[in-house]
Formats: structure tokens, sequence, C-alpha cells
């Protein structure tokens, strides 16, 4: 594996993951008031657009890992839908 | 433009501009409980690497794409930092 590839794979791991300690936060903490509205709707349908790029590239890698992010990103957009009328 | 190619720069364009409103809503508001760090952490890092690939591949839209990506998930993860103390 050349260098280059060997930085693209953990970057996109680390990337990917990082969404999951987001979500089982706000998912335990229901506290969606520092989470921005904005930024979870143009993010979510963001990686959607990756995961249709991917589709259409026919690239694995990027489908398997936008369809990961955009699972997460959704859930934390749905929880900040459903958390917020508490507030 | 192929319509592969519009996916992919709108897809980029949102993934990258959804960071603004988080930064923007941390900045005005201060609450950093519902953000986690684990996530910023990761995700910094990780965007960060992926900079790094976009140098290492000579790709200027991955370059561009990935400075200011780290730029703000960086000054999120300071701003983290910084206002945890006041809780």
């Amino acid at each position: 594996m050349q260098i280059v590839d060997f930085v693209g794979s953990i970057a996109a791991f680390l990337t990917t993951a990082s969404f999951v300690p987001q979500a089982l936060h706000t998912f335990r903490t229901k506290d969606v008031r520092g989470i921005s509205l904005g930024m979870y709707s143009a993010f979510t349908l963001g990686v959607a657009l990756w995961l249709v790029y991917g589709i259409l590239m026919g690239a694995w890698p990027i489908i398997i890992a936008n369809l990961i992010t955009t699972s997460l990103a959704a859930s934390i957009l749905v929880m900040k839908l459903r958390y917020h009328e508490g507030e």
C-alpha cells in the first residue's frame, strides 16, 4: 500500500467514525441546544449526495463510508428536531 | 460538466459549508455541552489528513475543501475546549 492510500484510508476512517461519539453523546444527554440545525441539515444532504456520487462512480469505498456517515448524520439531525421540542 | 461532477461539486460544497453555521452557533451561544469532544478531536485530525492526502495527490479541489473544513473544525474544537471551563 502506498503512503498516499494509507493517509487516505486513515482520513476516511476518522471522518466517518467521528460521528459515532457525537451520535452517542446526543442520544445520552438529549442536549441539542449546542448543535446547529443548519449544519446537520446541510451536512446530511451533502453526505447523501456523496453517496449518490459514489453510486454513479461505482466506487465502493465512497459508497460504504458515506452510507455510514449519512446514517449517523441523519440520526443526529432527527434527534436535533425531536429533542428540540423539550427546550 | 457531467452529472457525476455536478453531484460531487454540490456534495463537496455542502459538507464543507455546513461547518460554518455550527462554528457561528457555537461562537454566539458558547454552549458546547451538546458538542462531542471525541467527535471534533477525531474529525479535525481526519480532515487534516484529507488535506495531507490532497497535497500528496496534488489535487487542488481536495486541498481547498479540506483547508476550509480543517479551519472550521479546529475552531469548533478550540471553542469546545475553552468554553468547557465555564460549565
